[in-house]
């Protein structure tokens, strides 16, 4: 099983869609991709296949089980079978959702991707991942269910808000500790076409190596682990949370000359996410220890792996104790109340 | 990946539960099975694992979206992990539901099901196929999530009603048409414990063989694409709506020899499915069609395959339009209201 990755625009899209041996589509796209793109979507789609096109809630709203129940039932209306294919039009929040239901309908259609968001273009849309949120935690529900294809149409980001745009080129940054040549190409300020293509190669390429995250995956990980906790309490876009995760995790555990790369690559991909956001006030230890304790990538009910980098292009992971981490940041709260670089 | 079927008691199912490698087990129990089986369930509990019991409503109640939702944030509200393990004990319609349940808690733990119906012993415990059901249709929506282990405790056959015991019967009565020794079992009137152990080898074996079913797996729905439909319009238990379902399809595809076999094993089992729901009333072309229209198996918007039997142990399906059944019933209608054999 692989993911074919292209990039595409509108036209050859339809032509890709076209080309799906399916006699009927089903289309979720996100409701705010729908009202910018409904022109060229509808310009371009297939006239020899049966289309049921359904309009999800914008972004992260989507992902609760009563959005889910929602598109199964509109689906399942429809009379389709097992041969029908699905589509995802929207940012990670949309193929998180479309390919859960994917993965749910019949026990499981093929399906594809348009991510509409640099931070899916790099990360969500690719590696099968789907699900939606519970009360308990983010992506708590879900499957592994691969993707056909990634189609790539860079013409979204034209219309991105710039929350959005930070949030992709958080995640980026991930790539570069991960992966020399995406080091090199930040380092060099390389173009955004060519660091997305790379990230997306990398990550298909780990993916592959490991689709149901039981070895080399969990390096995608980087940042995560603290990230996810800072992305709840501080209501931030992803891939920023992910950079203020990373952060912690160098400052924490031996990679403060990394700090100097982030805030570089940073300005190099034309970003700036300003100062952490606990900077000057209570860090919040008792929240972030609630959320790290629910992170599923846990494999016990004491401790959790943490990825750490190496050097540039090679993670590490270490097992610890939920307590241990909890005793580093008290012993250094002070410090981390004033921590910025 | 295969699934390790094996005959229990309370105690050695204990000894079973004992050895999973793993530090909490998420079990997920049918009300009914707790209210009689608590006592030889908690005393056979390994005491060295945490525990966290559900109690799923009974049989096919649980099988809908608002109990999943149910069942996931409990057990997501207990801290699981990716290495929490789940176990089934109940029905069909428990392990259906808990299988998905598995299949969805941090996409995907590992599972195994104690099955507590005859119906699940020979069938739905076996072979991953997990969900619930819709609006619109029976197990429209779950996944394929193979359970590790299948544990047979005929003892629970004891409490077991009968209408569920014929259930039961009626699948097991399918499998003397795709398989030549479970016929000769049933001719020679063998023990149920022996016809029980054929059939479930028997299906695990075609499972193995086309785990997402492309293929062979097609033959175990013989007598359902017309068995859905009056376990729905005239409110059957499965197996017996099986039952009469196999018989409508021999009768309508050149299978009329074979109405005689279902007849003398039935009795052979000590069954007695009576006339047919449909004798001397109307019989119901429009919703018969209605839902045979919406069968998951079918592979596009006009054709399903049916399932025949070519000779004892050997299946053939067809493809045939929709509408050449509801012509095929329509035109055999008379015929049809007084058929009995």
């Amino acid at each position: 099983m692989k993911t074919n990755i292209q990039e595409c625009n509108f036209n050859s899209l339809g032509e890709e869609l076209s080309a799906l041996d399916t006699d009927n589509l089903l289309i979720v796209v996100d409701s705010r991709v729908w009202q910018i793109y409904s022109k060229e979507l509808e310009e371009n789609q297939p006239n020899d296949k049966k289309i049921y096109l359904y309009k999800s809630l914008e972004g992260e709203s989507t992902k609760n089980i009563s959005e889910f129940e929602k598109g199964l039932e509109f689906f399942l209306e429809k009379g389709i079978h097992r041969d029908s294919y699905l589509v995802a039009i929207g940012g990670g929040a949309t193929s998180d959702f479309a390919g859960y239901l994917a993965s749910s309908l019949l026990r499981g259609l093929r399906w594809s991707v348009v991510p509409t968001t640099l931070l899916s273009m790099v990360d969500a849309s690719i590696g099968g991942k789907t699900g939606i949120n519970s009360k308990h935690g983010k992506n708590l529900v879900g499957a592994f269910h691969l993707p056909e294809n990634v189609w790539i149409l860079e013409e979204f980001l034209d219309s991105l808000p710039k929350e959005e745009l930070d949030s992709g080129l958080g995640e980026i940054l991930k790539y570069a500790f991960l992966d020399k040549k995406i080091y090199e190409l930040m380092d060099s300020k390389a173009s955004l076409s060519q660091i997305i293509n790379a990230c997306a190669d990398k990550k298909d390429k780990v993916v592959q190596g490991d689709f149901k995250e039981k070895g080399n995956r969990i390096s995608l990980n980087l940042g995560h682990t603290f990230g996810h906790a800072f992305e709840k309490i501080y209501d931030l876009p992803h891939g920023v949370a992910v950079f203020w995760g990373m952060a912690l995790i160098f400052k924490l555990y031996d990679g403060e000359k990394y700090l100097e790369n982030l805030r570089t690559f940073e300005a190099n991909l034309n970003a700036n996410f300003g100062a952490p956001p606990w900077l000057n006030k209570t860090f919040p230890v008792e929240k972030i220890m609630e959320y790290i304790k629910k992170d599923k990538k846990k494999k016990s009910i004491e401790e959790v792996d943490l990825v750490l980098v190496e050097e540039i292009g090679k993670f590490k992971t270490i097992k610890v104790k939920f307590s241990d981490i909890q005793n580093k940041l008290e012993q250094n709260i002070d410090e981390l109340k004033s921590f910025n670089f």
